[in-house]
């Protein structure tokens, strides 16, 4: 007899991130697959796939694969499956580890290269009429070589994800993974630069002296404050863009959830209040890319309180952000700070913002709350008071992803050939990405398109590349408008 | 009437590395693609291609595609298929330019990414228990990442092919041509780092700080003496091997030759007098791989003349390998030095050996005249003297190319997952590469096999590999030999 609703538990959500292949020996028995599909659901697991890769007259082989919630639930669903009758478990793989073998980007020749022709043209003697016309003419450099589409993807393993400072070579499948969705989503040729480094001057010295070989460089996972002066010196240095996508990544796609939420609220930029929680290189970030926005009105919270320029124990970076929010000194904590607010960002820690206290904000609240995986609020209950919920996940509608803005970002500078990074770049990208979620399509769960909407990486990219054209050329456009 | 042969003037030879496409509009008419033909190689070109690319009644368009001797001599082509009848030369394409726009190699993701599921595990959150695991094991980061298989081509563009100091940007298109080399001949993951700086300690800083995301280092076109000291510095600082191609694997090729050609002459490597024509990076690498391998009378030639200890005006790099090589102070020029020599090897400067002097050498005389494109005697010339002759070039018998070495030193060094770059491996190298020509293919025109040989990269780094085995081990294997 099933049980009501009410009375049964939550099942633990299930991820293909912790999705496991169990090979087993069974009897051969037409009932067997039932019976291992049961043993897993009864476990909380969830079947993705079963497959017999075997079978004798003695005996047969079948691979089970199946999600879990996490490490410690894929043992239980073994467990169970150990206990089913005439089974037999051969060998456990995790999926995830098994994809991570090797690596998951490999470089490719584009020539071909089968003939002392071929070899003589890509290599010497050819290469060098080409090497000549370079040093003579250092313009073509993005035009004749990957210059044109490579992006250095570079990290000192400092803030790797939520994990901390795990150190360049735990950082690498990340980097790796960066630049397979660089690929997967704008074409472009992305390498990750690990650094045996923490150090700000030499983080920016080795970046400036790889530069060369690189159209762009995409700063990744590296902790505040440091990462603010590593930017904005490279930024200084360099003549190709650099773009830390922690910070105006994250900033980019949160303008653009905000922009298509307060369609939903039918609320002006202008005129809401927003909270903040979080000062470090997200939150910073989205902060200065809303006030360049036309927010006017933002205070920050962290462990320190709500930020302000009064506040001796704040680093620089901090209390400069301060001062940009809150120069008048208001004082408290979150709670005081969400009194009347009509939307709250989360760029912080789990379980900061209880659920209650959404009920003490404007109307119609807007909650973001990114913190990952687990985010600032508890979710069901947020969803009571919130009129419109984000989260960073990918089990809940709203899913505030940056792979929804850099690829794109880094098209439009390599297409432009862009220098620099500007902020009308930014604001046009959340722009243009805000827009590819149409008046019909839009609604409370549905305030940003999915990663996979082809058209966000080209809006994207459009949108920078417009915003990079000479500056006479944007006035005159602006001037149309 | 045909001219006698040796009244025809010789052709100039001529390369794919020259070859243009040229598209003509032409009259409609049977016999236009044979004068077209003709006046091709009445200018000396070699017709490669002839495509009809469209054809109307009143209009036909051709693309002629031939390889020219070099870039007067393609616009000498041009002309005279302007004098073609009925013909109109539209536009001339350098085909060497064409491959190398947008770059020669590019970055592509091994894995899918085609749903939630497929990025929840390459990327976030799965990526996130990969790189845990990482930072409590560092030691399986060559297995869960690229490092296993990829190798940085470092330049500082300061010693170019033969086109000397021309930066980091000019030099780039020859890196990606080794990366594509690397993945065409090795299976290898390499990506071009070139450095705007030409100072050693920062190369050396730079190189170091990235090295966690490599499992290699291949310095590349790098000036003596510079070379020297950042590869001892960077194999003394890194836990990954570092190789100077221009050194070592042309060291390499250059011993894997003298073996073969010592078994056509039939003498013994412990008797023969060597004169080393270029104490740079690749003769001091040359010498010393030499004598490693039991050479015993080595005289070093240089623009100073024969190198000698005495001498005051060698810089320190040049004064050690004329303590190597000559202790006793002979002193002389290259004509002294080469008075009953056995081997000549020149990796120089074009035309330093007037080819009468091989007579002055011992009997059977083995010139390898190796400076590129130009060698250092005049190859038709001392084909009358020279028992055996090798070059650095493709159009003449035992072309010496680094492309026989590099792909399969580094597939055994990261298969080994090596620390270091020993002696002993480039010695078991250079024997394998030998005896990839068989007793029955070995000839005074065959010393080196073909670099498309398949055999090659695969003995070489086997004898990688093996000599990368524990010292225990090793020396158990030589006991048993």
């Amino acid at each position: 007899m099933a049980m009501p609703d009410s009375a049964r538990p939550r099942p633990l959500p299930t991820s293909a991130s912790y999705s496991i292949t169990v090979r087993l020996y069974a009897v051969p028995d037409s009932s067997v697959v039932g019976r291992l599909a049961n043993a897993v659901s009864e476990a909380g697991g969830l079947v993705t796939a079963v497959d017999v890769s075997e079978s004798r007259h003695d005996r047969i082989t079948i691979d089970v694969t199946c999600s879990a919630a996490n490490g410690e639930h894929a043992d239980q669903i073994v467990a169970s499956l150990r206990l089913a009758d005439g089974v037999e478990v051969h060998r456990v793989s995790d999926r995830t580890f098994l994809l991570h073998l090797g690596g998951k980007i490999s470089v490719e020749s584009k020539v071909p290269l089968r003939t002392r022709d071929d070899l003589s043209m890509a290599y010497t003697p050819g290469v060098g009429r080409v090497s000549l016309a370079l040093a003579a003419h250092p313009e073509d450099v993005a035009k004749l070589t990957i210059k044109g589409n490579s992006v250095a993807v570079v990290t000192d393993g400092s803030a790797v994800l939520g994990l901390g400072n795990i150190g360049p070579g735990a950082a690498l499948p990340v980097m790796e993974g960066k630049a397979a969705l660089f690929k997967r989503f704008a074409n472009i040729d992305a390498w990750p630069i690990c650094l045996d480094t923490q150090d700000v001057d030499k983080i920016v010295e080795v970046v400036r002296l790889i530069a060369p070989g690189f159209g762009g460089i995409n700063l990744e996972d590296i902790s505040a404050p440091r990462c603010f002066e590593i930017e904005r010196r490279l930024r200084e240095q360099l003549d190709i863009p650099v773009f830390h996508d922690d910070q105006h990544g994250t900033a980019i796609v949160v303008l653009a959830a905000l922009t298509n939420a307060l369609r939903c609220v039918h609320k002006g930029i202008g005129s809401i209040r927003i909270v903040v929680s979080g000062g470090g290189a997200a939150g910073t970030a989205i902060v200065d890319l809303l006030l360049a926005a036309g927010v006017r009105h933002v205070l920050v919270w962290d462990r320190e309180g709500i930020l302000s320029p009064t506040d001796p124990s704040l680093n620089p970076s901090k209390q400069s952000l301060a001062l940009r929010t809150n120069p008048e000194g208001v004082t408290g904590d979150l709670h005081d700070a969400l009194q009347g607010a009509d939307v709250f960002i989360g760029v912080s820690a789990p379980g900061v913002l209880p659920a209650e206290w959404i009920a003490d904000m404007a109307d119609d609240p807007v909650v973001f709350a990114l913190a990952n995986p687990d985010p600032e609020t508890d979710v069901d209950k947020a969803r009571l008071y919130a009129t419109i919920l984000a989260t960073g996940r990918s089990d809940y509608p709203n899913q505030i992803n940056n792979v929804l803005a850099f690829p794109g970002v880094f098209r439009g500078l390599l297409d432009a050939q862009a220098g620099q990074v500007t902020t009308e770049m930014l604001l046009r990208a959340a722009s243009a990405l805000a827009h590819c979620v149409s008046d019909e399509q839009l609604n409370a769960a549905y305030i940003v398109p999915s990663v996979f909407d082809p058209s966000v990486p080209t809006a994207v990219a459009a949108a920078v590349r417009d915003a990079a054209r000479p500056v006479e050329r944007i006035r005159g456009d602006r001037g149309m408008e």
